[in-house]
């Protein structure tokens, strides 16, 4: 059974899986403003790119419940918001332009605002969990019977609104009988793949072993890795990749030992807009991410620290692009460059 | 000021620094007997390979004190003991054959056993000493006026007798006046880099800038890395170099962005007896450094965990070895294959 990181819970709140407490602490939030679900995806309680655009776009509905006094502006206020939370992701901007393109169109039809908006958040997500069933099966062919799948931070269940994007052909073969087993880098500074890649993996019951990112190289020389299979934050039109800090290092790694390397994402992580990765922004996050760890200080004081949060990985480096339109090769990325946002019902 | 992570005490004890508590506890212990300095070694209280095989040396001594029925059998004994501490550090095997020599050429002549050790013990420190400052003037040269070294793990003062094999040309330009800065990699999952590097570097007045490991490929695409330098725990007769978890990896990132790669280590680590990497046994070590961080468990329950502490790096991506003979090139390294092993005077 998967767990839930994202539902809708009584009087249209939300319910939302805080992921900073992950392995030791299964708590819920029930958030009502707007501003909570800021807070959360600022300070990660809900992260990875597709799941960030589903809270976003359910966070922005809340904006219009009760009777605010001019609920369009009250609503575009909290994309923007919302917006402003992280910068690297592209599915955040991408759902907060759906939602107000919907919530200017039932303003016009004079809709009813929340109504309009519980749908298209609603849409959002289950497009996304289509999505991920999609880039699971598109992605199956590649995991052989008994094989090893190296993966980076979390992409999975707890990242999307499905079964993930790198983990989703993981679970497919899983629940197809074949013996997969994945090694899950811990992905320093937060942790996301010992905390909740190996997490959502146990629950699953998929036979997970965790290394420190520096070890990846020393077992893709081992031999036992099939593939490695990454989510991405943002694609550029050139097939360039953000993704966590420690994908590139990784691709590097993937390419000496000659082991594909694989990148799962849904077509609104495709940004046809960013020509290639070094036009894509890259957030550096508090420093406090690097000297602090499972609540010890671990820097000398009076050292400096760097916390880029993404890097970027080279088209060239990427065997292929796991995608809901099927596995693809670089040159066969213009596939996805349809429109984006699609005009509302 | 240099810090001093080891030194003689009263009676010939054992004044020493334990690093696992640093930095934010600077506390020394006083090991009195030869299983306290077993103990010391094996859970990292004192590491880096020079200063293991200093710390056994000086270990050695403890069993002569006092009046033991049969000396250089109990020396024997605790020069085995020690020996078994730590598998991949040649430095140990090293200090250790020369203890047991030193004792049976000293027992040979009814010399004091405990004065022949101290003197043996003291002449390893004196030699590692002298062969930090070789190895940093031979380095000096690679680290131009405002240059950025990065590097991994600790391999400075706290590492050796001295100030360093990786840091010391860091030392010796920093105290020329060059405006020489450092990148330290944390280093997962003992965060040596992180604890140690980054604190002792402060002490000296180096700035320094700590990144996950998983940074570093990033930062050497950023440009501003002059060079990389790393010690080595093993060097086999074809220039293959054991060392921390990571450094492979670091090496493959320096190498796809052309910043050389140096290895800087005295002539006791090249071990001429190992024609290659592959035949270097590799330490796997507990579980628990992987799972636990900070005093906080990161690793889900029903997850495994690999935790191998060092890696292998080919020659072919190592620029140069900057030893106590100069900087070498691969094919010079048999200069270094002299007697290791000198004779007792």
């Amino acid at each position: 059974m998967h767990p839930q990181p994202i539902s809708w819970a009584a009087g249209h709140s939300i319910r939302l899986l805080d992921q900073t407490l992950l392995p030791l602490d299964v708590h819920y939030l029930v958030l009502e403003q707007v501003d909570q679900v800021a807070e959360a995806i600022l300070h990660l309680r809900v992260r990875g790119a597709p799941l960030i655009g589903i809270a976003a776009a359910m966070g922005a509905t809340l904006a219009a419940r009760g009777s605010p006094t001019d609920p369009l502006a009250a609503v575009l206020r909290a994309c923007d918001l919302l917006e402003a939370t992280r910068p690297t992701a592209v599915n955040l901007p991408w759902a907060m332009t759906r939602m107000r393109r919907r919530a200017r169109h039932a303003a016009r039809l004079g809709e009813s605002l929340h109504a309009a908006l519980l749908a298209e958040a609603s849409a959002i997500w289950d497009e996304d969990r289509e999505m991920c069933r999609r880039i699971g099966e598109a992605g199956l062919p590649l995991i052989p019977e008994g094989g090893t799948v190296l993966t980076h931070c979390n992409a999975g269940v707890l990242a999307t609104g499905g079964i993930g994007t790198a983990l989703a052909p993981i679970y497919l073969a899983h629940a197809a009988g074949r013996k997969v087993k994945v090694v899950a880098d811990e992905t320093r500074p937060l942790l996301q793949g010992a905390r909740l890649t190996a997490w959502e993996l146990c629950q699953s019951g998929v036979p997970t072993t965790v290394i420190a990112d520096s070890m990846a190289a020393s077992r893709l020389r081992m031999g036992d890795i099939s593939c490695v299979i990454v989510g991405a934050d943002r694609i550029a039109a050139n097939g360039d990749v953000a993704n966590k800090i420690g994908t590139y290092g990784l691709a590097l790694a993937a390419r000496a030992h000659g082991v594909p390397f694989y990148v799962a994402a849904p077509r609104s992580t495709f940004d046809f807009r960013t020509a290639d990765g070094p036009g894509i922004p890259i957030e550096e996050r508090r420093p406090e991410e690097i000297r602090r760890v499972g609540g010890a200080t671990i820097v000398a004081e009076g050292s400096g620290v760097w916390n880029p949060a993404f890097d970027v990985t080279p088209a060239d480096l990427i065997t292929g692009y796991i995608t809901d339109l099927g596995l693809l090769g670089r040159g066969e990325l213009e596939r996805l460059r349809e429109p984006a946002v699609p005009a509302p019902a």
